[in-house]
């Protein structure tokens, strides 16, 4: 995309009333997520509209991903069950064209969890959210260049990489998204929670370059907006689910800073 | 139960104290729920003056389940562990005539869990607390007409159906409770920690239709003073604890609204 | 120690300004806690300087066990799979001289637990924090006298005893740290998070005596503001994160009751 098709495409972004659209389809997004995310998940979910799930027993996960509209899949708390679980909601949301979110949470902190994360990879994840330490890690994984674009052209996915500043790249078209606060970095599971947002805009549109930006774009305004409401990151948090609430397409288009 | 019969039983509901009982009491209930819902269970019940415990090791679940008052059984994010605690938990709960309370929660979404909350009906919760959905998959189950007071009739349990507007039926007779708030919907495991409270009402009150009344109009009054004092889903939370802690017998008995 | 060395001791006790210092080294703590403190114990952590990880995936444990500056073992929703993890996170905490902090949560409770817990006790904890109950019952499982000081002799483990007033020994000499409040007996996991606390101390700080009193007076004089700032068992567990997220050293010099 050059400059002026990249100015279109993020005008058009706030012009499909996503949000709007989203808390009309309600959508169910089951969520395979870490121990300490599961809660969270699950109050952003619904904070934002959507219906949470998140059994991770592999005997169940086929009747939850096959009635839902995307999947998450967080590497967090990873153990045997849980890789099992993994493995079969992927294959279900694949056979059944769920679209589905990668979050390789600490993937650089295990061998094994690295190595797992390299097998998701080649089951087509629409997005892959991640920090820039867990990017670097895939893309040795991969031996691609350390970059999200490089993973992003390896993958054929969307990257989204979050930290002061996110990236959202398929790896030709590079967008920018800024806004949140550095507190954000002392509350756990706010990428998880991310993670979980886009996989909700994934549920409503097709288009994962816009469903990415869509979600990071939501958690940076709710982020600040939470930032300043509160004193510290105690209190962030129910701010933080107070303004995922209470935004709409129109505040988001007016706080987002997408370039 | 007549219709004066019916006034006659809500105003002794009262009579009894029971909140000021529960916390002289301070009873034990061991909770197997999910994983959404395990931190915010153990503070609900401690906010209320009962004592948590959360082990979902079918090892350890018969010490605990018999040193226990009551006994909550949840059926989220359940798996081949869960189950097997879960049948170890019910057979030493009945043989050790500890009241216990089921909480089929999204039985619609899983065939096996269906399978398994049948199971679970045979062997006689005092209550079964659920909303709408799920009371109407157990009834499929049961082969009886989808209604509150069918699946009482059928199970012989006190059912405490949970929506807009609470219902809690032996079959017999049945009330409603009102109150709370819509945001209560938006909150997650706010079903499964009422179903929590039914428990630890069953833990000094025997009479199931009491316990439940009690359960439902202490969660439907504290969430309503709760969605007063926040400004969403977030801060509802804190808010929701602080008003089970704050609710007395008094307060109860003025705010709760049965009929 | 005599009382004169005693009161030298507290008063170099916030010379190494250790706050400070965690902040600065962001010491990496590899927690296997129960189902009902997982998250708010990655958030303490977090808001104190330090890095939580939670994995209790036997497989993954040693990795992130060695990349680790610290190790919390607690025994809530101990199962099968939690005790061999607990098992390889010990072992290879020993092998790496990585300190660690062994919390018997609900040892009391269960048979298997208190077995369990006496296998590690053989295994060198650096620090034992755990409340008057649990603390007897690991006093006689090692068939010592049931105190503090007996049990830190046996075990030749710092024993933190946390109760109305805190107690911590080595065996030798016993220092009190006052504060808190009553409403943290209301709130799960308090408990649970002291002891994380403990750990991230233990991270920078090499003395166990040290680290557990500046995690102890720490925990009491955030919990002691937060009670302030808040209004029931709810609103405490925000404004107790945002205290710790606040407090210096210069603020726990001023704030700290220790004798």
């Amino acid at each position: 995309m050059g400059d002026v098709d990249k100015q279109d495409f993020i005008k058009t972004l706030f012009d499909g009333d996503a949000i709007a659209r989203l808390r009309e389809a309600r959508p169910r997004v089951h969520c395979i997520t870490n121990l300490a995310a599961n809660n969270f998940t699950a109050n952003v979910l619904l904070a934002l509209g959507a219906i949470p799930s998140l059994t991770v027993s592999p005997e169940e996960v086929p009747d939850f991903t096959s009635r839902s509209d995307a999947l998450l899949i967080n590497l967090g708390t990873l153990n045997a069950e849980r890789k099992d679980a993994i493995n079969t909601a992927v294959e279900v949301a694949n056979e059944t064209r769920k679209p589905w979110v990668l979050d390789p949470a600490f993937a650089e902190a295990s061998t094994t969890r690295l190595e797992f994360a390299a097998e998701l990879l080649d089951m087509a994840p629409h997005c892959i959210r991640a920090n820039a330490i867990e990017i670097a890690s895939l893309c040795r994984a991969v031996e691609a260049e350390a970059s999200a674009e490089a993973l992003a052209l390896a993958t054929h996915s969307c990257v989204a990489a979050t930290g002061e500043a996110d990236t959202v790249t398929d790896g030709v078209s590079t967008f920018t998204v800024s806004g949140g606060d550095p507190v954000m970095a002392r509350v756990t599971a706010v990428g998880c929670v991310t993670s979980a947002v886009v996989a909700a805009f994934l549920a409503i549109e097709q288009d994962a370059l816009k469903a990415s930006l869509l979600g990071l774009a939501l958690v940076a305004s709710a982020g600040e907006a939470a930032a300043k409401a509160s004193s510290g990151p105690g209190s962030f948090v129910p701010a933080f689910l107070d303004a995922i609430y209470a935004i709409d397409d129109k505040g988001l288009k007016r706080q987002a800073r997408i370039s």
